[in-house]
């Protein structure tokens, strides 16, 4: 067998398994409380009219849904989708500023490839997405951590860092957000420090990655225009726009969908071409249609209940447990809250223990971390299990913390 | 608006629109003959089995069909294909030697991105598949070119190539070939040839990455074993296999796959993690059935007969149209033949002429050449056309070369 060590890509050698993955293994095993996978529960998709649906197409127009498409996307699915991104989201766009993409990770990607070159510096939020943090590290970028309060990301703390990047000769050219109910602190960023960062990016020449798969997933309709996206109030076209049907329809289908201003949606053609041809036609007919039949609309408030109860079951149990010293955050949509240790405690260290005596997985937080720091945090989802299950996880979880809080 | 030229990568400063694109829009007017879009044709697809499939999926099993899956793929498709690709492909290997992608075009960027760092060399054959030559070519990878024989590439042609670079301290890294029916040439490379590449692969310590797209696409059953992939002959883990659904089920059904050593699909798994989490699940358990409930077997024999009649139909109408001086390969599968003008003649300047004037449409050869030649050349795609636009088409062409052959 050859060894091929030598013959990688720069990017490439420097790879590694994240030591999440390695987790999620342990985590599969039969009997665990999984708080680990951050995914959408899939009783939350809505299987019979997705069903129904593809045979419509499928009985309609196989020819059209099993041919190649348009590397941007199905022109009949960016329509609807611009009716949703305008009424549900307040971005009024064109065809032409558009790009469907399979899921938001592909977005990150294709965006990343578009405007980064090795070294270039991307501001990331402390903690932050990992699918985000590897898309612009496999890229050789260089991450910059920017820190986030309780209604999001630190102006003050941005300025800085984008003015310290300057001192050594380095413009930052992305800052990457996610603006609502944040993966994977579960913060949400203030109306104020949105429209701050429009004129930090203007001021500074970058542009803002904005990404948001959760805003829909709210708890509480009266707080929509507060998660309104900063995309639409952007008037200079310095927000790249991402979202996607996984959290809000079916993750399996992959469909998600960037807002651009135009010159980027050419060059994302050029660039999505090479990588893919198209999408699955098949998956953007069928989110096409349920877009175009409210399937998506009618389906939202039952994903909302079904996740805020979840989240007031782990809050609840979580506020029972006593655990002094311990903080987390109180999430008003999404699927995960984030739990911050006393500053001695390692959770990746708890974590073994975790799973062998309480038999409940979470996520630690380091990874999340492009500054090493966040050893004693950790993200637990409310997505995947049942309210039994969660009340029962966190109360053992929670021996386990009280163990070393002692 | 912003000036978005000075952010973009290094990769992404360099591309532009291919003139096959911008041909591509005017070959759409409605009454122009198509021979120009080398895709299958739509009615090949088995669309009445699909549906039934996707319906007994979704009835089934659809928390599973649309929910994320494995990064390298749902290990149903997987085991399913490793079936396919031992009885029907002669390659032998293990689910831990599969990655599943998105049409071979991700594979063919994966694997680029997996090996090639800017200034890279990749031997390509001359002419090949634009996308192969974009998806190396947006990596910033040296791409030289290997002159083919009827028979296939030119083995002294290429050790010539690789001692040349390695003179100026490069050795190739990849050695990219379609050896069945191959895009755009319709060149079959003979056995004796997928032999020797191996051994020159082995002395020079080169990849090789063999795209079967159309190894299935043969007019005659009994050719079979001279078309048997240069994988079913690797011992040592130097070829890099890809071959996708798109000609022989649905192209609009991503699904495509990568055989190589174990090692490399543990590296690929990572790169594509980061590009996509995971490609479509339902198109993947769609595949993964038809598969296993025989649809793809039954269904080759008249995808087969398809395309050999419509070939055979372009043959006999190029036979008779007299074009001295022209020149075309008789292909014995796949979706388009390659012709060869006088060397004086420009297939790029006839295109108007030949959708103004004649109303068919075709692939001038120049982008397919990595050497900037090919200027005489052009692709005419036999899939698309019913066999009378097919005599009709090529009759209205003929009379165009004409006007320019006296």
């Amino acid at each position: 067998m050859i060894d091929f060590a030598p013959l990688y890509s720069r990017d490439v050698a420097c790879m590694r398994y994240s030591p999440i993955r390695r987790m999620a293994k342990l985590a599969m095993q039969p009997g665990i409380i999984g708080f680990a996978a951050g995914t959408p529960s899939a009783t939350t998709f809505p299987a019979e009219e997705i069903r129904r649906i593809a045979g419509e197409i499928l009985e309609k127009d196989a020819q059209g849904a099993l041919q190649y498409g348009l590397t941007l996307g199905f022109a009949g699915l960016i329509d609807a989708l611009n009716s949703f991104n305008k009424t549900r989201r307040g971005i009024d766009c064109t065809a032409e500023e558009v790009c469907i993409v399979s899921g938001s990770q592909q977005a990150l990607d294709l965006i990343g490839r578009l405007f980064l070159d090795p070294g270039d510096v991307v501001l990331i939020e402390l903690p932050s997405y990992i699918g985000g943090i590897s898309a612009f590290r496999n890229l050789q970028a260089e991450l910059v951590g920017v820190r986030q309060a309780s209604d999001g990301i630190d102006i003050e703390d941005l300025v800085a860092r984008i003015e310290a990047c300057r001192v050594r000769g380095r413009n930052p050219k992305l800052l990457y957000v996610i603006p609502n109910f944040q993966n994977p602190s579960g913060i949400t960023m203030s109306v104020e420090k949105r429209r701050a960062l429009l004129g930090v990016a203007a001021r500074y020449q970058l542009l803002i990655v904005e990404d948001d798969p959760y805003g829909e997933v709210c708890f509480d309709e009266s707080l929509m225009p507060s998660l309104r996206p900063i995309k639409s109030m952007d008037t200079e076209g310095r927000v790249l726009y991402l979202s996607t049907f996984s959290k809000i329809l079916a993750a399996g289908l992959r469909v998600g969908w960037i807002v651009a201003p135009r010159p980027v949606i050419e060059k994302l053609d050029l660039v999505k071409q090479s990588t893919d041809l198209c999408g699955s036609m098949l998956d953007q007919r069928i989110v096409a249609e349920c877009l175009r039949q409210g399937v998506v609309d009618r389906h939202l408030p039952k994903i909302r209940e079904f996740y805020r109860r979840k989240c007031r079951v782990m809050l609840e149990s979580l506020e029972k447990a006593v655990l002094p010293g311990v903080q987390w955050t109180r999430p008003e949509g999404g699927l995960f809250l984030w739990i911050t240790l006393p500053a001695r405690l390692d959770s990746e260290a708890l974590l073994s223990e975790s799973i062998e005596s309480a038999r409940v997985a979470y996520v630690p937080g380091h990874p999340f971390y492009v500054d090493d720091a966040g050893r004693n945090t950790l993200r637990v989802a409310f997505s995947k299990e049942s309210e039994d299950n969660i009340r029962a996880g966190i109360d053992r979880l929670a021996q386990v913390f009280r163990r070393h809080l002692e």
